[in-house]
């Protein structure tokens, strides 16, 4: 009987049993047996809930993005929540999918001073340095720049690293969040210009980890990414859409926590300082389940993706 | 006026004069700049063409693959000849499209011994080892390993380069082709099975570098990407399609130097023993272009994509 190229789950059900139970658990059993405890719920107002309108069968596509802590780009993020307040996103459009970069949305129209569709009262401007934290602003739990060891060698950065459930890079004097696949970010213009959150990316191919202390990282997008990832691509320059028909609408952008209670999606992180996220890293690093002849020994940091699932999912 | 997220080469355009003249050259515009000494063409028994049934507009979808030179994966390359050659393609389907990782094709029924097609005769059985090449057999032309430098640490190897185009990683013992995005490997079951061929799948996400060393690469998708990575995702378990209705078929697969002349689709792609490809992985490492105001100081190999383009095209 043929197997399918690492149909891991499938094709362990038919490993005989004696190896099975030998057999070093894959990365994503670790996961599933983590305790309760080790899995922390997502504030209802750190989730932004997007649906975009249905798809050509009539299926709602709904993608949720959870916003990141602070300290991480709190202006962008305070900005992001009162658009989302002001409903502001409503009939805007995904215009642009740039195959293994980013499918980005926001106002169509956002080049033209005549029809650009007038941004809420009160948004940040937020300066270039708070693309970095200051080292002192955000303890280490990961080991210090210089100490990660061959496992966890980047060429971006000194040191890279988790901080309550988010992978970040490190220097000596800052920390910053990094583009992994599923990374929200703000569109912006040259510099000094910032953005303000109204033009937002998602990451839908390999980590574009250069536009790292360029751009803002807001979130990740946490359930749904398909429902952007398989979008077609844009026949212009950078993925755009040429015809306005082929924009996807946006239905609407709501926080979470601005939805009715029974109607809010739930979500809950492996903490990245659980003993159940140690082991699941570790086994990302040095894949030992059977289908693997050969453990890498070591993992880049996109390469460890934080396990975030709806909350009440076993 | 606004400008969208990395619009490079539209804002480049209005860009003060005096500025555009004085900006460093964007990855794009030194590979744009190449001299036509640094291209190399691809012969056409190294390209794979795949056509999958046209899209629910009638639009061709097309997908080109470029096949690894020796000394990488011949026997499985062998195989992939045989196969073509063979029409053995044809009728089939893609099975598989998991989000953030593989697109999959081959035989739909090759589990069932009953309904599996055939395969030709006289296809090569690969052993393990293969995955690898030793040392002796491939010269270096990147610094060895230890010497490749902060800009080029690899949590996956000692060190990482290119060969004739391809990247690779490497240790003292051994060199390794890598899985990037739009590389093509070869579906297999437990170890020590190595596969045939018969089932192949492309990268559609973040790089799985996890897999290298793990199951043979054959090559990379040089063309039509988007026709494998714009996909529906599958519902069932690793993304397979649940309901063969779902399953996009194959209308054929030929090697390019089995199409009638005038047909043959031809590449080339950028010499990576070039002054040219040196100074574009230069740029890919350190954006000093417009829109960047952090170069990042290094590159992970993956995000260094040698450049194939359409034989022709300017």
């Amino acid at each position: 009987m043929t197997h399918r190229f690492l149909a891991a789950a499938a094709a362990l059900a038919l490993v005989p049993a004696a190896l099975a139970q030998q057999a070093p658990p894959s990365p994503g059993e670790i996961v599933g047996a983590a305790p309760a405890a080790d899995w922390v719920a997502v504030p209802p107002d750190d989730l932004l809930v997007m649906d975009l309108a249905p798809d050509r069968a009539g299926k709602d596509r709904r993608i949720v993005i959870q916003l990141m802590p602070a300290p991480f780009s709190q202006g962008w993020i305070g900005n992001i929540r009162k658009l989302a307040a002001a409903h502001w996103w409503d009939g805007m459009a995904v215009t642009r999918v740039q195959d293994n970069y980013v499918a980005q949305w926001g106002d169509p129209d956002g080049e033209d001073a005549a029809k650009a569709k007038p941004l809420p009262g009160g948004l940040a401007t937020m300066p270039e340095h708070a693309y970095l934290v200051p080292a002192e602003r955000l303890p280490l739990r990961d080991p210090a720049p210089g100490e990660a060891g061959e496992g966890r060698r980047d060429p971006y950065a000194a040191s890279t690293g988790f901080f309550s459930g988010w992978p970040m890079a490190f220097d000596r004097d800052h920390r910053w969040p990094v583009h992994c696949y599923g990374a929200v970010g703000v569109g912006r213009n040259f510099s000094p210009d910032t953005g303000s959150g109204a033009e937002l990316y998602a990451v839908i191919g390999h980590a574009p980890r250069h536009l790292d202390r360029n751009i803002a990282l807001v979130g990740r997008v946490v359930s749904g990414i398909e429902h952007l990832s398989s979008l077609p691509r844009g026949t212009g320059a950078l993925g755009f859409y040429e015809n306005p028909a082929e924009r996807v609408p946006i239905r609407a952008i709501r926080l979470a926590s601005d939805l009715p209670p029974t109607e809010q999606p739930r979500f809950e992180y492996l903490s990245t300082e659980s003993d159940s996220f140690a082991r699941y890293s570790d086994a990302r690093a040095n894949r030992r389940d059977p289908f693997f002849i050969a453990p890498a020994g070591g993992a880049d940091i996109c390469n460890i993706p934080v396990p975030v699932r709806a909350a009440g999912a076993k």
